[in-house]
């Protein structure tokens, strides 16, 4: 069971010296021990990792990570639902509100070959969900989605949590099956007194709450609010990037993934141009300066993009780089920056194993 | 020519209501009045118009503008060079300095079969351009890219560019074509100084500047310093964007792009959430705030993003939306939102032409 083993490689040049730019190259070595270390951790703590696919897109790492001992999956849209089904992975929960005739009936194709649960944070949704049950002619698990402070969807209190789960129960073609939620950084104490507050009082209501998931790698390693979760999603902890590193949830050690540039430029001592711009890197900033950092140059950083220009500041470094120099740039976000490329490099320390495609990319829904 | 018979369609449903999202949907009317606006303001100056095909990406487009009357096409990397070639189109101008034996190997096959410009902004990108057209067996027009003020790539000062102009001019397999720069906007007047500073110069070398090529869409209807170019390149122009709406460079009705999106949730009367976040509408601000609007919605934007979910601001909204509402978002910065896709959906007002796939886009390199 070698991490190496589950991908399917194109053939991409033998040298990362002989690789056209700009490309991301993914470390497997640093993949495969981020995996592990995660699901110690869980294995230990009894909690269920269901690991996050929209991170990496291919169906051959999700095939690791749960052969790797992973619960099942988690996906952010049917579409990479779809992809991940036809390679054989099941167990999956979409994180996402599914709406929409289309993708009901594409849900419920999903539901009668393999194991699917979803999410909803309204009565809408859970109509729709229902029809789609009921056209499968199995009864889909839901998790009701709870706003537990980021913001963003869900219930916006236990009492709705409870009443949405009693809407489920008694909808045909629907099971419920438990709680869902994405805390905001630094409060899954806050998280975990509604998630209990809800479980309780559906078991109160005769419900019983099988899954309570949470799930976001900044707070991956913290223990509080734990103890009432079943389940785990983190995506970014098999590549790490930057945001995390400075967030010190990693060491920029654990960060699998770079992008290769070449440096087309230096019109100044201060200035380099790279041929990565926010076509390669992405826009995302996370609250951080920068779009990207060179380890090799000190931590130079890429201070502006343009769509295919990266500037990154060389006025720190004592070796000024030159023109046709190679630099792996450490992102900010890493997996939007996956879901640029139709292909990733992946290597093993120096070595080049191949080009991977993206499976799950570009998906149009 | 019809702009709607360049295009190849695949089936995409036969209304904008049966769509899947998020999509990004082309109006095609508004794109073909964007395109011949600005071929007839080039024409009206004897300026040449060289598209940037980087925002588009879509070969279709690309032949339509050349027999609407543009000199040539303008691409910012090898890879949508290569796909234009393949689809018949000649006469590129590639904004963007090659660099690595790959590249210039691809560069010089490129060269053999159709008409092909570069840029250099020093003296080993030079260097390398020589090897390609030396390889090509002809010899490639390479334009000196100057710094005018934009502060990316270029040259420092007329006098370095006349300098590269002489290395180009002495380089077997090359032809020194001219001068290029990316003026920032608002200071065309100055870029104009420094063009014909060095032009001059040039000159009195011995050296004729035939290209004089400018670019940018936020300055495009600004008189001020196009009389020492040949060409202007404009990218943005065929679709515009919320970006240059807000500039007031077009208004929000000549926006050709719209992200089709579902409202899946509207958990309080400020916020609802859609299925189209970062990987849809990427995380360009351009100096405004939010990243998107929604103009059925009173201008409403969306103030917050992630990977798959916008966070729209409703509190303004006399009519709040409803879980399963499709709303159309003109996203910030067209570009980069085009190349997030495989397909975009051509529309022409509330009719469905098909999906159409975008040629050039996801090329690693």
């Amino acid at each position: 069971m070698d991490i190496r083993d589950y991908l399917d490689y194109e053939p991409a040049g033998r040298r990362i010296e002989d690789l056209d730019t700009p490309v991301p190259l993914i470390d497997i070595g640093i993949a495969e021990r981020n995996l592990k270390r995660w699901q110690a951790r869980t294995d230990a703590l009894g909690l269920g990792n269901r690991p996050h696919i929209k991170t990496h897109k291919l169906a051959g790492l999700a095939r690791y990570q749960r052969d790797l001992g992973a619960r099942g999956i988690t996906v952010q849209k049917l579409g990479e639902a779809e992809v991940m089904a036809d390679a054989g992975l099941s167990d999956m929960l979409v994180t996402f509100n599914i709406v929409g005739r289309s993708k009901l009936e594409r849900l419920a194709a999903l539901a009668r070959r393999t194991e699917i649960m979803v999410v909803a944070d309204n009565a809408a949704v859970v109509e729709g969900l229902g029809w789609a049950g009921t056209a499968a002619g199995r009864d889909i698990r839901v998790l009701v989605e709870c706003d537990t402070g980021a913001h963003r969807n869900g219930v916006q209190s236990p009492e709705a949590a409870i009443a949405l789960a009693r809407t489920i129960d008694t909808t045909p073609g629907l099971a419920y099956g438990g709680l869902m939620t994405y805390a905001k950084p630094g409060t899954r104490r806050e998280a975990a007194d509604y998630l209990s507050a809800a479980r309780d009082g559906a078991s109160r209501a005769g419900l019983e709450t099988k899954v309570i998931s949470s799930g976001g790698s900044p707070d991956m390693w913290k223990d509080e609010g734990l103890d009432v979760l079943t389940e785990y999603r983190v995506g970014t902890y098999i590549y790490f990037d930057r945001s995390l590193a400075e967030r010190h949830v990693c060491s920029y050690d654990d960060c699998a993934v770079t992008i290769l540039a070449t440096v087309v430029s230096v019109p100044t001592p201060e200035r380099a141009l790279l041929d990565a711009g926010s076509k390669s890197l992405t826009s995302d900033l996370l609250g951080m300066t920068g779009y990207g950092t060179v380890r090799s140059l000190n931590g130079a950083t890429v201070y502006d993009l343009s769509e295919e220009h990266g500037f990154l500041d060389i006025s720190g470094s004592a070796d000024k780089p030159m023109v046709g120099d190679r630099l792996r740039i450490v992102p900010n976000h890493v997996c939007p920056v996956i879901n640029l490329f139709d292909r990733v490099v992946v290597v093993d320390g120096e070595e080049v194993l191949g080009a991977v495609r993206v499976d799950a990319r570009g998906l149009v829904q």
